[in-house]
């Protein structure tokens, strides 16, 4: 078999056969195929697309490039959420507690912030003592005892995945239904979950610019998905502005606290209960998705989803005193408020921009190697619609000096779109795939 | 500048500037711009298409990537041949003395064979002692004075197109238009003529499957050499069975001296009167192709054409009684007659593959390093349409040994297809592209 015979089926429009894409994957991992043919196919992939066949095929020759967790030795439905990336995201550290409490198996691989985008490893080391390089033993110990833990991404999960996505960054193939797919769900199917939910974004700070194209990426996720024998659904939320209020590490934390202790509601809790109730009734733990909902709910409201976030953070390593105390967390020295210049309705506020003042504070890494400060961030005070005088904050900066908030001060301040006419605040949840 | 915006701007359908072309083009000669982000280009260009502007600025930039060739001081019209390659295609080796006789100049540059592709080079160092390896000096001395030179290609013409034609040739970009142009019409332009006739094959051996996309290719190459300032012309021809009748070194001088005596007519001397006659007409020097190939069959009828030969050769180092006696040029030990095992009219012939049993009786190269022996070869007795009894030669096979002998006569029956109908004789040339 020659990669050059495979590149010109798929130029002309051809379907590749199963047993072509696994000597494709393969030799392209083992560095047989060289980058210039990889390249070359990729955007033929992009430009003549692969039916579910070969989406799928793709999808598990990735996942079987590496190692794969087995969570078979773990009791009851394993669930895992992935989201396409977002700003604010602190999804997990909500959902995963919440469901977990209400009888999910929550067995986590989670990664670090790169860029605008933060991680919730990151996030969680806001706890002091947290850590999620814990043992596979312990790993799945914990998920059997609590119902929850997070681990670290290992290096060997689909090395397929990362030396394509490299590739697909450097030469404009990113942007491609079945590689997107095929890299998404070969790590998700890798770490081993039985149910799998996808936030898919869609909105100008998103991959997906268009409702219709983050539509068709949640049906080929979930579609994959089901055809690799899971559970799925996908939903697909709003990326006009960051998620919640907080951008940062122990900002975000703080912000999931306060949702996990019933003191906060809008976006973020509604995302958590539609992925959660997801979860729930794709593994047969509830009804449907308003039967799941109430019961994600009631996690709220008697506790039991914050002390299932305690244990969590006790059984790995964290003082946990800080899931009931915020006080006890990173706290930035200096908090500035950001006046508006003008009065208005907000029109837009620009999550990657947003996202990029608190990296610009030392909350997010620059590159791979770069340290972070987790005490550091944003704080909106108003999302897109509230109205806003002129010299009302627009929000709150934690930085770790003047100097660098006052200069955060004006970059936020440039985040915000104004309108004179009153803006509709934007349906956040868009669609629910199942 | 970055390559990956420019790589998305042609993914999308978009056109890039001349700036954006030169600057990929300069950037991948210097090995600036990496393998996988050129044929991540090449694939999307291939997909994509270039309007005429594009592969205009391609070709100027490809053209300007190394040395080109003044030819202002010969005077006169210089001319130069091009074809997309062809079995048996001695063609040059006739044209190139008839048009010189008639007044065009010809400043050749010429290459060797590579695989089952004989190179002019080659063909005439069948003339003992005769050299390409001349210096820049007696190049334009010789045409000056006799009218004609051929010149081995420097190292330095177009380096661009060596490293994208190789890249192409390894990732399933090779089929795409204004790839081709720009990799064709860059050299020429490069080469200095003012006259530039091409040869566009069409058929199953040929780069060009179809009349259509032939004729496509034809337009392309012309209308880019008229937009860079020089006169062209595109002569499209069948290839569905080899040029003329031998496929080899001297036996394809052997014939090439049999057209210039008048004794051979046919396909490879029609080719010859049209690709001269635009030439001539192009250049000026015949009022239009019917006058122009009436003065050039004068050249074979006075002997002027055969002398023009005789005085190259002799000016480039060569015996040239050997032009006027052929039995002094290279003669193989064995020839083998190739009786057909049925009768029946020939109805096709592999040129590919009738070029493959002369490369493997060693007329030809594997690699650019191998040496070739100039007597071997093979001459065909029938072509398509030529009916055949069973037992009756096919053609000859001119070889070193018997055994290599016999083995390619088993490899030369199995070029030939039969048809128990009468087949129609192929209308050899196609069209004229002026």
């Amino acid at each position: 078999m020659q990669m050059t015979d495979l590149i010109v089926k798929k130029r002309d429009g051809g379907a590749l056969t199963d047993e072509e894409i696994n000597f494709m994957i393969q030799g392209y991992t083992r560095g047989e195929i060289p980058d210039y043919q990889m390249s070359a196919m990729c955007m033929a992939i992009l430009l003549r697309g692969m039916d579910d066949r070969e989406t799928l095929a793709m999808t598990m020759a990735m996942m079987h490039s590496g190692e794969t967790l087995d969570l078979s030795p773990i009791r009851g439905v394993k669930a895992d959420k992935h989201s396409t990336g977002g700003v604010g995201d602190k999804t997990s550290l909500v959902l995963c507690p919440m469901v977990a409490a209400a009888g999910v198996k929550i067995a986590k691989m989670s990664g670090r912030g790169l860029g605008h985008t933060g991680g919730t490893i990151d996030k969680l080391e806001s706890f002091p003592g947290f850590s999620t390089a814990i043992s596979e033993e312990t790993f799945f110990d914990n998920v059997n005892r609590i119902g929850i833990a997070i681990m670290g991404q290992t290096a060997d999960l689909v090395p397929a995945d990362k030396k394509i996505y490299a590739l697909r960054d450097v030469t404009g193939t990113v942007p491609s239904i079945p590689l997107i797919v095929s890299s998404i769900m070969s790590k998700k199917l890798a770490s081993g979950a039985d149910v799998i939910v996808l936030d898919v974004k869609c909105g100008d700070g998103a991959f997906m610019k268009t409702e219709d194209d983050a539509r068709e990426l949640a049906r080929g996720l979930t579609r994959i998905g089901r055809l690799a024998g899971r559970k799925c659904a996908a939903v697909i939320t709003d990326m006009d502005q960051p998620l919640g209020f907080a951008v940062g590490n122990a900002v975000e934390v703080k912000e999931a606290l306060a949702v996990l202790r019933g003191e906060q509601e809008g976006d973020l809790l509604e995302l958590c209960l539609t992925l959660g109730g997801c979860m729930l009734a794709e593994g047969g733990l509830a009804a449907g998705i308003e039967d799941a909902r109430e019961r994600l709910l009631q996690t709220i409201r008697d506790g039991s989803a914050l002390r299932k976030l305690a244990e969590m953070v006790e059984a790995q390593g964290g003082d946990s005193a800080a899931v009931y105390d915020p006080s006890l967390l990173p706290d930035a020295a200096f908090k500035l408020e950001v006046p508006s210049l003008k009065g208005g309705y907000v029109g837009r506020i620009h999550a990657e921009d947003v996202g990029l003042v608190s990296m610009h504070l030392g909350g997010g890494r620059a590159t791979k190697e770069s340290s972070i400060d987790l005490s550091v961030g944003v704080v909106l005070k108003k999302k897109v619609g509230d109205y806003v005088e002129a010299g009302e904050s627009l929000g709150t900066v934690h930085a770790s000096s003047e100097e660098k908030g006052r200069e955060a001060v004006e970059l936020l301040r440039n985040c915000f779109e104004f309108s004179d006419e009153p803006v509709e605040r934007p349906s956040f949840i868009k669609d629910i795939i199942r």
